[in-house]
């Protein structure tokens, strides 16, 4: 199996629990529960795959998407029970889809021929717009809105990966480690609260 | 006039009345009652086009969708002081809607040549999206998340559908009684008060 | 470089700039005030361009939209204290992008062959889908469902842009002229308070 096809699996499964976690959370019924999971582990890729034209979108034409959601939403509700830190699992697998598809979907960019700053973009649409379709459905301001450097940890990762890009030819460790320093930066920002510096001391 | 053109003006046209009757109540103006009857009538056919690749999408190829929709709009203003029992006449063209386009999505599904599930899927997504985009829109807390099993009559009447045509020939009435399998079976829900079994009970 | 092209990039300048005024009214953070900005601007064309299959959508084929909308939001971002007027100064670059998005949408259906009112739907669409975006993603129920007549506006330039090139040829002024009409039609709404006739007095 290709790499990067596997870390898509990988990351289908981190963001299919983390939106099973987030509709448990608002109550939902098992098959609206499915369906939030859903949207969160294809909603990135499927408004990349839109945006470029590579249609029908990836899930579409490969089945094993729809499995591995199914059973990992079942995953997630056999085993609400244990969850005892909610957050601290949620943010987990929430961070580990990011990193990934960031990754990803910058790839996919570069294979396409885009501009550095447009496959860019790219990666960073299909890590944070999964999660931002689960929250706009589960009626929550969309956290990537309100909270810590979520889109910028995407940034840096993506921007090092075309670095290391253009300086040695893709490995597999290439999508591992830049994939571990998005869920890094991402962690880092969090445990020491960091945001980007504001501007509104002085705005009426 | 081939039968699933047909059956798709039919959802057209009751999707459009349910669009304008939840806008009149939300008393927009006679554009916004239009928009909104537009979106819910197009919506789900639309976004299944986006995803499958069938662009420009159906209705901008076709004007009588267009004329359809207008036309809906009209009368449901006309009518609407003759309408003493609006959330059952809602319901009612809410759930034709739903049966017709739940059929057509499956089998443009089939003969694009997905697997059945993705075809059961896109039947889905076209009859539900563009209610769902309706009460987004509209500000509401989209129904399908909160009531009924209104996606699972659209998943039963899509997989009765596929054995129907495993085992026959597809005939008009095979579009028309799976069809009103969906519409039936949400009717019945909703007598019943029948809902997914909840798990809640034991959940933190 | 072609007066469309001049039109759609004063359109993009006009659209960010009206968005990173909401966001920074929303006090988001830099990266926020980028990405309202940004979805402001293209998100007309971007979902004009996914309809009508004109895929990759414009904003990924030509880095000048990305650079153009970042200067804009640095610009607005520089600026934001001698922005006395604030609600003046949003509406006018908010009307701005309006006029021109009308017109670039109306002439890439006419140019690509779609019936009349398809093109004046698109015109529409290109016009107002990035400000609706922009008000949900800021969690303002949106402002074209609530106020004035907005997307008549829109409608009135359009149609005077089809009838014009039926009886002319194109030219640069044509453009210049229909834009100008959807704007001073949306100031002219404004100022005197016109809206579209309601008819709910005799509503229950």
């Amino acid at each position: 199996m290709a790499p990067l096809y596997f870390l898509d699996l990988l990351g289908t499964v981190a963001f299919a629990i983390s939106g099973a976690l987030v509709a448990m959370n608002k109550r939902l019924d098992p098959f609206g529960v499915f369906i939030i999971a859903f949207v969160t582990a294809v909603g990135g890729g499927t408004i990349r795959d839109m945006l470029t034209g590579r249609l029908p979108v990836g899930w579409m034409n490969d089945i094993n998407y729809m499995y591995t959601i199914l059973v990992s939403t079942l995953i997630a509700i056999i085993f609400r029970k244990k969850l005892r830190f909610w957050s601290k699992t949620f943010f987990l697998f929430d961070t580990i889809g990011i990193g990934v598809f960031t990754i990803i979907g910058t790839e996919i960019g570069v294979q396409a021929g885009f501009h550095p700053i447009i496959s860019i973009a790219l990666g960073t649409m299909t890590a944070c717009f999964g999660g931002v379709t689960r929250d706009i459905l589960c009626n929550d301001i969309p956290i990537i809105f309100r909270k810590e450097i979520y889109a910028i940890a995407c940034i840096i990762g993506a921007i090092t990966f075309l670095i290391l890009q253009e300086l040695f030819e893709n490995t597999n460790y290439m999508y591992i480690g830049t994939t571990l320093i998005v869920i890094i930066v991402r962690l880092l920002a969090v445990k020491f609260k960091l945001s980007l510096p504001t501007f509104y001391s002085d705005y009426r």
